[in-house]
């Protein structure tokens, strides 16, 4: 299935998925048929069960990247006069703060460091020196360096707050445990391509039942309006506008795949060994990696980039393509670095190949790694 | 590689693909690799050309489902202060209607019987009258019905009068002739999923760019910015948010097929020749369209259902989808009926074997045409 041609993908999404998977798109649905119904129906039930959602959740199923779909219960949820508190430390985290700055709401920035996970106790004491925040958006993988944040002490936090919490779990979502229901989040965002190892091109939002009933009208846009998108899926058993139904197909057939696995534990486990295979790989080679262990989750780790003067990314990138292997740019701000993902239909003898052709690059390059 | 559980899909999209579109879908593609970027490059390319665009015009591919695209057009190119008239003879027209509301700006509806395309003069009249209109939006081919409405008309008119002109060619793009440079169009919004017979999951934009360029930070939405989708995509090749990479691959694959068979030309009279299959063989049986000839696009057709009182939409549906085609429910307000696509991946004795199979379903529920 895999030519020479079909590199591996070591990023955080589109990512390296299994020939079943995409095999599921070999067929044609139509978006009306009772057929497709049943594997929208199939999916959402798995992805609430997933997230840990009971009766009071549901799952809204939106078109689009995963951004779309945090912008959407962004857009529905909040109301326009509500304030909203942004922990930020990282691209993802802005990028929250520039749709609510055009969605017109309030919003308060509360800046970590970038090499750091977010502070429930910082955050705590914001909530309660600024009563009027009324709902907090965090993201609970910064994919931007690959740090995991304390989503239990926040939600906890948002709880003894009465503050309504948001949570973009675009990169943690399978591969790590979440639990809406027991943690008291009220709207959890992520998306078909990433930990779940779907293809990319829908989104979806595990959220309070109660809640999303009081949100009718309120969205500014109809296409990412989660209210109309639930009541008519709801109502006719199918999506508002066209559904991607191939990548709906491929989800479903990733879901099943998930599952048979082992679910969310087996599925952690795996990416926690490549990780694990990773880092000690690279360490091997002489690399850093640049977060501290506690703070590395195991989706994609950055790695500082050789201190060699002679280092560039793109043709270090291009030498370890040609060896079979997509490797994803760094994305911070202050220090050059580059990124390795672990997760995707891939495991640890696959990630040592792939360090082992990073050497092989850099050697070809005559680029010294420390 | 189609089993007995795939049906032909006889609907205007999703359609039935061609297998080598759905093979497309069997690689896994980096969102920032080269590779990919020349894919979106190269479909962009294809996309203009096919619309008769010239090099003041630029594509803009969008993440989501169509209605996302006409949204995005809607919301980055007219300014809040615009007021947009809309002919509005069917679902796709009011749709429209209901995105602006959403939008904040103000409409003008113009009304026209569900049975009949828009008129020009009417339209003419309207912006004769009502200067303060700054933009229409047209439905090219309204698919409730099946119409196909007088772009060229409405466009000389919108020239004279100085009107913008955004035009919805969701269901005629590649089969039907467009030419945004040559009729002055501003925006002509369409969908993969459609008669360039790709797999749904992305919608584009072809667009002046002189206008594109006055409308940074317009967009009530990030997700939907039109603007900043263009911006990101000439500064880096890439998407702003992660693509649908496998439906653009099977878009590109599609959009080979499209130019090997020659073209909209080809595209074209291969519709109609499904088109006049249809209608013929549904006559035969004694179906009446529920069209005139003259307003008839080659796209679906909505025939009157049974008189019997014995008929019902569901059990016919599902009779005919035993024996292997997927039929369309009707979306008229006022009269039963349903609705038979003609397009996609599929030709004209397809088309007869579908009316053989509609006829031995009615004879099989024991209900009468006439």
């Amino acid at each position: 299935m895999r030519s020479d041609h079909d590199p591996i993908l070591l990023t955080p999404g589109p990512l390296t998925t299994s020939p079943a998977t995409r095999r599921a798109m070999q067929r044609d649905w139509g978006s009306w048929d009772a057929a497709f119904n049943r594997l929208t129906q199939q999916v959402c039930a798995d992805l609430l069960r997933i997230a840990g959602g009971d009766h009071t959740y549901c799952c809204v199923p939106l078109q689009g990247s995963g951004t779309f779909a945090v912008e959407a219960a962004l857009g529905t949820l909040v109301p326009r006069d509500g304030v909203v508190l942004v922990p930020n430390h990282g691209a993802y985290c802005a990028r929250i703060v520039r749709i609510l700055d055009r969605l017109g709401i309030e919003t308060v920035e509360l800046p970590f460091a970038e090499h750091q996970a977010v502070n429930a106790a910082q955050i705590e004491a914001r909530l309660a020196a600024e009563p009027r925040i009324t709902h907090l958006a965090l993201v609970h993988l910064e994919t931007s360096a690959g740090i995991l944040n304390p989503l239990a002490d926040v939600a906890a936090a948002c709880a003894r707050h009465g503050t309504r919490l948001i949570v973009d779990a675009m990169s943690s979502f399978g591969a790590l445990p979440v639990e809406v229901a027991a943690h008291g989040i009220d709207a959890l965002v992520s998306a078909s391509g990433k930990c779940l190892e779907g293809v990319p091109g829908m989104g979806f939002v595990i959220v309070r039942r109660a809640l999303l009933a009081q949100c009718a009208g309120r969205s500014p846009s109809l296409a990412l309006d989660l209210h109309d998108q639930q009541a008519y899926l709801q109502r006719t058993g199918q999506w508002r506008f066209t559904p991607p139904t191939h990548v709906v197909a491929a989800l479903h057939e990733a879901l099943a795949q998930f599952h048979a696995q082992g679910g969310q534990p087996a599925r952690g486990a795996r990416y926690a060994a490549n990780c694990t295979a990773l880092l000690d790989a690279m360490r091997a080679l002489g690399f850093e990696p640049f977060l501290a262990a506690e703070v590395q989750a195991p989706v994609i780790v950055t790695f500082h980039a050789p201190r060699d003067p002679a280092y560039a990314f793109a043709p270090f990138y291009a030498a370890v393509r040609e060896a079979g292997f997509v490797l994803y740019p760094g994305k911070l701000t202050q220090v050059e670095t580059f990124r390795v993902g672990c997760i995707g239909a891939i495991d640890a003898p696959q990630i040592r190949r792939a360090v082992a052709a990073i050497d092989g690059a850099l050697r070809g390059l005559g680029i010294a790694i420390r």
